[in-house]
């Protein structure tokens, strides 16, 4: 059970930050209605808006670098919480920018999983 | 709704840091037997185990000090995903050691939160 958790967690966050580097229009894809962003303190409800701001981002190219994934399930009928820590490297860009972020997972009917819950956060200081 | 998630999360951080900086055997109160803990990449499963990871810590004060919280409904009933980032202050240390935390909180019947998941680790760089 734990680790398939871990397994779980693991290829969510490859499969994320693989599509937000090379394709981040096709994000929208791991969103609901239902879903919700925090990005830097700001809210953000559902796919469609949530797709609008990552699309958005002021960078056209970015790079995620990973450095650690803890994953636990989160109480209730097969979900499960995310949190990562790692740099992105932005384009033309010499310094990494340190973030840490969490993902609620939740199973959807079709054996796969949506992001309910998000919020990312840069790491200062 | 959406200030009340983030007034409880306030609330919660707030008393949490309180406890573990004032108090720290008395943080046991806010985990159940099905509550996790990562902490720094390691797995403790139930109140008890936390309670004694967290009082075995190898130093007796510390004090929080708190950068940011964002706060979400976890979608399920009640719960509350919340995210902290900020610095720990170690006895005799002059550098501020930088954290990020999440809590996954379960409203219980007596009309309280208890913490399902507990994740922390440091941030390096």
């Amino acid at each position: 059970m734990e680790e398939q958790v871990d397994m779980v967690g693991r290829a969510f966050v490859d499969h994320y930050y693989l599509l937000f580097d090379s394709n981040r229009a096709s994000l929208s894809t791991l969103y609901q209605p239902t879903s919700m962003l925090s990005f830097e303190g700001q809210k953000i409800f559902g796919a469609e808006d949530i797709a609008a701001k990552l699309n958005q981002l002021p960078f056209d190219q970015c790079k995620h670098l990973i450095s650690t994934i803890d994953s636990q399930p989160s109480s209730t009928s097969g979900g499960i919480v995310v949190f990562v820590s790692g740099s992105l490297q932005l384009p033309g860009e010499e310094h990494l920018l340190r973030f840490s972020q969490m993902f609620h997972l939740i199973p959807t009917p079709q054996g796969s999983f949506f992001v309910q819950n998000d919020i990312f956060r840069l790491n200062y200081g």
